[in-house]
């Protein structure tokens, strides 16, 4: 992965790894990768209107992994959003899950989009999730992931939703979200499905911390900074004996089966099915808030 | 356990799974199981003055359980009481301690209570605890297998206030809370025998809300009348994922056989007899001042 | 250990287990035993003017443990601080390393101050860290070794500030704060290196509670107190139950080593050298400040 390798030292703005003809015809980057300095890059998310993740944000994640893993430098990482309203967002339903379920392992042998969390987890560099706007589903799961998470007061709105459609959550966070806001709160965020705002989060250490929107910002840039001048080695070895709070990959894996087996049911293809007659999946009140509108849909 | 039957589609309350006659002279229903649809119960639990819990009530767990268990229906269960200022009290210490010993162990091998505990926390619904009043010993211990529970921030006391009378305490909460509240904060629960308000217990997440007493009933129907809609499989499926946070039934198990080894022992003996002669066990200030009065007793 | 022997019923002011005599000359008791009756007692640190551990201090830490697990009487133990400003200080850096590490491992196997800090969290007492002033490296380590801890909302501040200056911390954090307060807030905890104040370690639930300087020490004194007044059988039991919670030895000891590995690398050593050349290791705005002068520092 020897693709990102401009020595930049200022800003410099690079698509991930692959240019968009390398990848094939229509393939736009959606992850863009922003050299703040050697140390210290940031991941933006950048698939409008709504942030939804597909088979190809999924596979341009792993390209991103590839190269945090391969840069002897990098020491911390920010991903935060190019899109208004929209952090990151639940999957891409109008593609075919054959075009996810399709895509070969990662190293750590399970499917691309949990492989990416689990390497990010362990990766020797520190991970920062900058949360503006809709964390729904995928955007909860990169949190989880990440090492740290602070979110805008008024504008972040973190969910998983998928037992709300009739499915199963696939990124991890039945595995997570116990060990860090305790069963209780864990299974009222996922059997409730609700939308959660950014001081409940925070009440709850969902996420770190919850920051007016107008510090956020400055917040986590003045962190990064500060992490990224301390010695790798440190990071690392602290982060690595962190990890040993972290649940395995076959736990993380047997949420994935769970997700890919709940997709196939008639439940949540109804459900998805009733949630698109609604106007899900584009821009307006059923995305905006979602957690109303899937109590609203049919008792299954 | 083929005895909950009734199709109920409306609020249709029925006893505890068999009748006061069926049970034999003497044995009134201390819970209550009410439909309000097929995929929601509420279990009221009823035994005035002050909702003690001796080897009928525990009896009538075991039943609540299978009945819970054997429903394919029922998707969420709401734990609450009819008596005014407990919601679930201590073991009734008038009781031959032989009644409760000689019980046989149910399924998963452990005694009658802490095996309803277990098989409440891994069963394929969703559990609420709807917590008004004192919630001391068991009523703790089962807000602590519920899946979730909101308090009434006026009316709400959480206890474990075993080790004050010189007990340890039988229904899991060495096993349950320091995962849920961190070590340092249930050492200070279980050790210091205080009587926790219910914004404390928000505070330390060993409930998920302390809400006003106005309006926790709306807020607990509103969420069980949601998830009730959901699907059970995903349901079931998402919750079996969290569980793997559980605790061994082997745990719970010795903290129960500690429970019983401390009523054995002389501090317990006469720390019980000294509180008794104070008040204990009747409507009154011991009872609804517990922490207080513990503190009052002699050194062991 | 039968060097503490004094029945003292009322307040006894004992030197830490030898005389300043018997441990050689130059040796002044750093750590004074105080019976407040035979079931509690206090562990004073005094080591002016800033509380910094050298290995003097570690080895009264091992007669301090020893003291406190032949007692049979003792129940409670509470931590606190002679010295203005500072609870417990980080390591000694003008001692010779060697004289910590030729020190002979414990009874755990562990080196001593992480054979003392399992040992205290293991040990059949009630222990409670009063924190006043800055508790920076091996002050946060005792607080989390110990079962609770209680800090002065105005005066406290808690600090794992190694990797800051090139350093992995060497006291446990690694293995305990991410069980306490989540991954994700224990990395900032230790990657950002900053000075925790204690409102915020409350809301973490890195401490047990903040409290106002005016009430801290009289809210300590009722609790060790209340309870040591109640049976050493069910606090024993009961905390020997909790402490399924806690990391191994193994991993707290695989902590150490890391440290002590991070003390031989050019990162650490130019990073202690640059903070000693700013003012650190006595009085003054280094100390005071700890993580502003981290981020002063330059880049490794």
């Amino acid at each position: 992965m020897a693709t990102v390798t401009a020595p930049a030292k200022t800003s410099d703005e690079i698509t991930a790894v692959k240019t968009a003809d390398e990848r094939g015809a229509g393939n736009i980057r959606q992850l863009r990768i922003t050299k703040q300095s050697q140390a210290y890059w940031r991941i933006t998310i950048d698939n409008p209107p709504i942030n939804v993740m597909g088979p190809e944000m999924v596979r341009q994640f792993q390209e991103v992994i590839e190269a945090i893993e391969a840069d002897e430098q990098l020491r911390v990482v920010v991903f935060d959003s190019a899109v208004e309203d929209y952090f990151l967002n639940h999957s891409d339903f109008t593609a075919k899950l054959e075009d996810l379920t399709s895509m070969p392992p990662g190293p750590t042998g399970l499917p691309p989009w949990p492989d990416f969390l689990v390497r990010l987890t362990r990766a020797p560099v520190a991970s920062i999730a900058l949360i503006r706007g809709r964390a729904t589903g995928n955007g909860s799961e990169i949190t989880l992931a990440c090492d740290m998470s602070f979110a805008s007061r008024e504008k972040a709105i973190i969910s998983q939703w998928e037992v709300g459609v009739g499915m199963v959550a696939g990124g991890g966070p039945m595995a997570r979200l116990p060990e860090l806001i305790g069963r209780n709160r864990a299974l009222e965020v996922l059997l409730s499905s609700e939308d959660i705002k950014a001081d409940q989060a925070e009440s709850f250490g969902y996420i770190n911390r919850a920051l007016p929107d107008a510090e956020v910002d400055a917040f986590v840039e003045a962190l990064a900074n500060r992490i990224s001048r301390f010695d790798k080695w440190a990071i690392a070895q602290t982060k690595r004996l962190v990890n040993t709070i972290l649940p395995s990959d076959v736990e993380v894996g047997a949420g994935w089966d769970a997700c890919i087996a709940s997709l196939g049911r008639p439940a949540a293809q109804s459900g998805i099915k009733d949630l698109i007659a609604r106007g899900f999946h584009k821009p307006g009140d059923v995305e905006s808030r979602l957690a109303y509108h899937l109590g609203q849909l049919p008792s299954r």
